[in-house]
């Protein structure tokens, strides 16, 4: 890291600045363009994703600005020309935002983040933005899963030396704070991100005492409240007994709040240990369990009966591993043309699903008010006003010519305004308040939608006028094609 | 981010400081301590991994140190006391560091890195190093093999979007470039590393457009080199027939280097625009391909004979999509004793292959003089001279009980000193070099090693020394669990 000036503004794909110089030599640059950030297809046959990522992407807009050795790489290495570098350097996020709130539920194929800017930048930012959703909506995701199964139980965050270098650590475990987590061991994020943190001592201190005993001993000078890691040797004949040992030797000078079981048959050792525990008279002291955990190993080990009040997970959890991409995409729905009106855009595809819904538009969770319940989302054009609606019509997600009526109904609008006109015009929840926000979220959902496998469905319907609307630019996009042929 | 002397030595567990802490308080911190860093399996089912890491761990042990904010946050917000607070304020790396080069071949249970340093050092650069080595190890692994199935076509790294988040990207696509990959996407990632760029237009400006044959011109207009993206509409009713129609219309004005396909069925339409190209006199412009490769679709798509020149790489092999983990572990195998004497450590398991290897060790290639090609690796004790020895005994490493000798070897010692009583000694080559190491040290290894399906397993051989105290080691403890029960 040589710069003293590196700037994450030239964290972007090279083809968005060739783009960007196409436009800027065309005079199109600062034509206004709508781009919509989604993906198409919920991780981890999950019944919904948490978004998380927006306060990265603000903190991003905010310092959105090529430092000077950027420029001075783009013109000496790349071969951008001079004109074309001070134009880059004038470059600011002038563009509105609109978003959801980080910690909201969301479902594919709807608008995540709106971007309204000048053409050139809404282009220059579009990597950096995809980077940020897909990794953190991704395991905010995994983490909400998780929490799910884990229940009342505490979990923990402890998967940082497996991340995806340090970026992947911090933001990771954040978004898993917002998707129910209760602590990290990164001490950083918990600093960064006031995360409580959590961790005793690892298999490295016994052995370097070269004896449970000592460093029982050892850890329980400096700390009141212990947690003992009981498997270095031999969990059931030397970890835990001697844990209890010192314990029963140290009384009030600690807290034996637990035990950590770090290998071996979980179910097994922690029923034995609870036993035993018990049988000493520490039935309050906890056991902590942890080894490449995650919602199928948590959900198994609770039918087994295993005996675990606390849970570590790492691996799993932090890289996503069952499905380590989340593939949000960011598509152009309209344009500004020549007479300074804007034009709906669509992009077509052999695959269907890839086929982008054109215009400007808004997305609705419309809540049930009989029972508080969400009955589905709803995408309309930017200038309809279902609020204002008797009744709404929803049709089936995948058998459309089901559909349904809803009444006495709330239909609460997602998106938020992040940036007007490149201010930044929304308060930054906190943390804690984003998670809260998800977990509130979590309870409008029917409990089929929510389920860990195979949950129903959940609807996402376009209006009347945006379905319409996307069949008219399809048929005028075929056409077009078809005449070249 | 709201810290301004925000600082990666917080990038640790919480666990790492709780134990440093009872090190001090017993005054144990100063014990020079031995940490071997690993890992049990190849990732991928590939017969060899790819050092990569080096650069990024000199540079977060040569700014370790804790900012003033980190030690406000571990007094005030965890509740470490004084004392403790300035005796971390004080701590710097003072240890010595041996390491493999970043490019080497390694393989399964040999130390990559070894640590040599006061006990509460090396426990607290843990976290860092194996998160480091853990993903770039695993990507330049993973672009290793693309890179051998695509041969002598380009291989460029197209996954910024799809990264876990924005370190994952940069270090990410260094790593590929270390593996074999010639080009990035990654714009900052060339600035910082001197990785060449590549990319050219996305599906967003021909919609932007609203037609291929405008946004072609457009591109043309501002770049003399052309790769134009053909599948917005349909690739060969539209795209390819309109890229081919501009590149005569401009003639000479233009380079028409190649086309670019993103969708469908790339071996058919790349065969398919071939023949359009051909026809129509570009028998030079390329043809390339993305979407979602990784060595299996490459590979899948050669064999049905697909006629691509260059492939962009991204979601799968940023992520490591099919692995998304690697496995490294740090693990204390000697200890200074109270007399001063560094005594050997072991960590028993259930799982023999997670039973450590106790000592201070050294780590050689032993390579046959007379064909080139390496025998397998050779772990010693540190006062062991393989190179001295005339021949060598290497045993089978699924079936002990096969052995063979070799001799007229050259035992080539693959660990360099890094630090020397934290002072950095180590001249850091450039990426190029590093390349192209790692390029000569795949020539050293039979085909049969190299193979992306079940390639055979390389030797790695304990010393008949190291085996005996291994041994001797696992017996102690045994005697002493078993003396509890």
């Amino acid at each position: 890291m040589k710069y003293k000036d590196d700037s994450y503004t030239l964290h972007t794909d090279l083809y968005q600045i060739n783009m960007t110089e196409s436009y800027w030599k065309d005079g199109k640059h600062e034509r206004k363009a709508i781009f919509d950030l989604y993906f198409r297809k919920l991780p981890f046959g999950n019944g919904y994703a948490v978004f998380a990522g927006l306060a990265r992407i603000i903190d991003f807009l905010n310092k959105f600005q090529f430092s000077e050795s950027d420029l001075a790489y783009l013109q000496k290495e790349v071969g951008y020309s001079e004109e074309f570098i001070s134009y880059l350097k004038s470059i600011r996020f002038t563009g509105c935002v609109r978003a959801m709130k980080e910690g909201e539920l969301v479902f594919a194929n709807e608008p995540i983040v709106r971007i309204e800017a000048p053409l050139a930048e809404a282009q220059l930012i579009e990597t950096a933005l995809l980077n940020i959703v897909n990794y953190q909506t991704l395991i905010a995701t995994k983490a909400s899963r998780v929490k799910q199964v884990i229940g009342k139980g505490k979990a923990m965050e402890f998967g940082t030396r497996r991340a995806h270098e340090f970026d992947a650590a911090i933001w990771g475990t954040r978004a898993a704070y917002i998707g129910g987590f209760d602590a990290t061991s990164n001490v950083r994020a918990g600093k960064l991100f006031g995360i409580p943190v959590a961790g005793t001592h690892a298999h490295a201190m016994v052995q370097a005492y070269r004896s449970e005993y000592d460093a029982f001993h050892a850890y329980a000078k400096a700390h009141k409240d212990c947690v003992f890691l009981v498997d270095t040797y031999d969990t059931l004949k030397s970890g835990v007994p001697t844990a209890i040992k010192v314990a029963k030797e140290l009384g009030d000078r600690i807290n034996f709040v637990g035990i950590r079981l770090d290998s071996g048959d979980l179910a097994y050792l922690s029923k034995e240990a609870r036993k035993m525990l018990d049988e000493a008279g520490f039935s309050d002291t906890q056991i902590i369990a942890s080894n490449d955990l995650d919602e199928y190993t948590i959900m198994n080990l609770k039918a087994q009966g295993a005996k675990i009040n606390a849970w570590g997970v790492g691996t799993k959890l932090i890289t996503a591993y069952d499905q380590a991409a989340l593939g949000a995409v960011y598509k152009l729905v309209a344009i500004e043309d020549e007479n300074g009106e804007l034009v709906d855009t669509i992009k077509i595809s052999g695959n269907p699903e890839k086929v982008t819904t054109p215009g400007l538009k808004k997305v609705y969770r419309i809540i049930n008010n009989g029972n508080g319940k969400a009955e589905g989302d709803y995408i309309a054009m930017n200038d309809e006003s279902p609020q204002q609606e008797e009744r709404l019509k929803m049709f089936h997600p995948v058998h459309t010519y089901i559909s349904k009526f809803v009444t006495n109904f709330e239909a609460r609008e997602l998106h938020h305004d992040i940036y007007k006109d490149g201010k930044l015009v929304y308060e930054v929840p906190s943390l804690q308040e984003v998670q809260a926000y998800a977990s509130d979220s979590l309870d409008l959902l029917w409990e089929e939608y929510k389920r860990t496998m195979n949950p129903e469905e959940y609807p996402v319907d376009l209006s009347q006028k945006c379905w319409d609307n996307k069949m008219r630019q399809i048929a005028e996009v075929q056409k077009k094609v078809n005449s070249l042929s």
